[in-house]
């Protein structure tokens, strides 16, 4: 037990004051664990294009003061009532949606969309009573996603936090509690390309390549990376893309580019854009009998997905997923086992690291468009 | 060998002379089977939609005059040149689609769009010399669906007969050539329910009571029909249709009824009516997190399917569905032997049945929606 369990701790975090503008790191006092959360000493945190949406706001509810932050790797340092799968010392990756085990969704095989622990990017509170564990001076700041990874020390409902092998670097593994997870697994738990056969990954980010690195673990042939950035596709050469397709370059839709040097379509594709025409394209590209297109980006609120239904009466199936269909507590360990196994990598998509002290940087480079994901050290 | 191979015979059929015109039957020369065909001495037909749609000929392209027919049962003659896998005296399905083995779709365990044989609406003649096998007085009578079962001998291509148990009674089984497989395949071997789940099925005609029929062998608890025909519901109950949901019965959309219904959404929906807006209902209806929507009707050559790609992104599958994704050759024995196993139950899709002096009596039957099946006798 550590000896500030049960106690308020003041560290470092790093606020949203509002939006847009930079985050400051400031003292923050988090309190303890209440009934079935957890409280987290962060180790290392990453930045995701989502953190960046929500502290932009545009468009969404704005919610300042706020503490973003929701890739990460840490330690358990205390728990509430009524935890009994945690315990201090335990290492864990939190993540953005959770499982209660005890919903319709926790108990389907097919769905992670547990009801209770769904992600709510509107909620700053706990959910045990609608309350926030940071303060500073008594006055609360807001949690983002139910994680808040930004801080040295955060409070996580127990349902929002899987216990990893503590053997794993959580310098490199944090990555996996969204970003890469949502990529690799749209891939390997829902489009499955079988060995041999041809994938399309519409948007080469970071969630597009952890989509290719599932295609090339799969053993696809041919991995089409579409985007609209050329400057991506030299380093999608890592992550096993074996042709690119840049929509502005041709005159026709790029479903029909994709269909003419595929011989008809592509067996697979994963859009990870959220632009809707790209949508329209991923499933329209794929072959007809047997294609499985996926989406995983985000849309617009307004944004509407037209075809012909004839392209699905042709057998072509249509899927969406959330966190590539990962039940968080239940999956993410043997992911993490499959990377201590070397079967996956992820060293690639770590571009750049900075101390919690240049938070902002990690902002200026995802903005620029430079980094994949930046690793921020806490300590 | 029949005493009649390798001759022309003439026989009864009837010929569609003119679009919406009744039918008239002629005594009509069926030339010998050519390279990779068979003759097809023609017990029992029904009549489909299709027929009823083609003979109509809105919107379609007008090929006349024509023998139109594509469910039925019946025995091999004889066989042309190259044809090793049937031979006179076996029992047969004619199937409006085909099997050549050879292509990607036939090599594809999940397609059975075959390139060579796949359905082809407007081609009124035979592949292999793109000459027609009928006529009268030397005049061409063209085909309908490489099938046009509507004549007591016909000459289809190999790859489009299935060779079925010889004890199975062809009055019964020669619904499965079409619609009793589109519909059931599009729920067991598509949409798959599981034991105890709920299914929608929109439309109660003969289609959907197949797929009806489908969600009753896979033990489903709920099989929820959706049709506008408040008439069809009482005959739905025969095929396990558990409750009924009216669209015009409702202010609100029928897919926000069927989900205050269901808690949230249906596990499973089958889609037989071919509107656009009950394809968008019946997708929209099925739960999140794990919910599959299955098209089979065909829609209007204008028809645009539009949602909210939310819809998608909750874990909701879409695909649609050809001939119940059945392959014709390789799975139709294994139907017609589950029949045979009393596993299904066929006799209740058949209404009516009359000679074949007595044909346009089964297009009346059709066009007041009086009949599911009408069987057409040929002697």
């Amino acid at each position: 037990m550590a000896a500030t369990a049960g106690q308020v701790i003041v560290c470092k975090a790093a606020v949203a004051w509002e939006a847009g503008k930079p985050l400051v790191l400031e003292d923050v006092e988090v309190a303890p664990p209440q009934k079935m959360e957890v409280r987290i000493k962060i180790l290392y945190t990453s930045l995701c294009h989502t953190d960046v949406y929500f502290w932009e706001a545009k468009g969404q509810n704005p919610v300042f003061p706020r503490i973003l932050g929701h890739e990460a790797g840490g330690i358990v340092e205390s728990v509430g009532e009524g935890v009994t799968d945690l315990a201090p010392g335990d290492h864990v990756l939190p993540v953005f949606t959770g499982e209660c085990k005890e919903c319709a969704h926790c108990k389907s095989e097919e769905s992670n969309m547990c009801d209770l622990l769904r992600i709510n990017t509107d909620r700053g509170v706990m959910l045990h009573d609608a309350k926030s564990r940071f303060s500073i001076s008594g006055k609360p700041i807001y949690h983002f996603l139910g994680t808040s990874t930004f801080s040295e020390y955060t409070v996580i409902h127990v349902g929002c936090v899987a216990k990893i092998n503590p053997l794993a670097p959580l310098d490199k593994v944090c990555i996996m509690s969204c970003g890469f997870c949502t990529g690799f697994g749209a891939t390997v738990n829902v489009a499955k390309p079988k060995r041999g056969s041809s994938v399309a990954i519409f948007g080469l980010g970071a969630v597009g390549l952890a989509a290719a690195e599932g295609a090339r673990v799969s053993g696809a042939s041919r991995i089409i990376g579409v985007d609209i950035n050329p400057s991506r596709f030299e380093q999608a050469k890592k992550f096993g893309v074996t042709e690119f397709v840049n929509p502005k370059d041709h005159k026709k839709p790029v479903q029909e580019v994709i269909a003419e040097i595929t011989n008809g379509g592509v067996d697979r594709s994963v859009e990870c854009t959220g632009n809707v025409d790209a949508m329209i394209s991923a499933f329209e590209c794929v072959h007809d009998g047997w294609g499985v297109a996926v989406l995983v980006g985000v849309p617009h609120k307004e944004a509407v997905f037209k075809t012909h239904p004839v392209n699905f009466l042709n057998e072509r199936t249509l899927k969406g997923t959330f966190f590539g269909n990962f039940k968080p507590l239940s999956d993410l360990p043997g992911v993490v086992e499959k990377y201590m196994n070397k079967e996956l990598e992820l060293e690639k998509f770590i571009t750049h690291e900075v101390p919690f002290s240049e938070i902002n940087k990690a902002f200026d480079y995802m903005l620029k468009g430079e980094s994949l994901r930046c690793i921020i050290r806490m300590e």
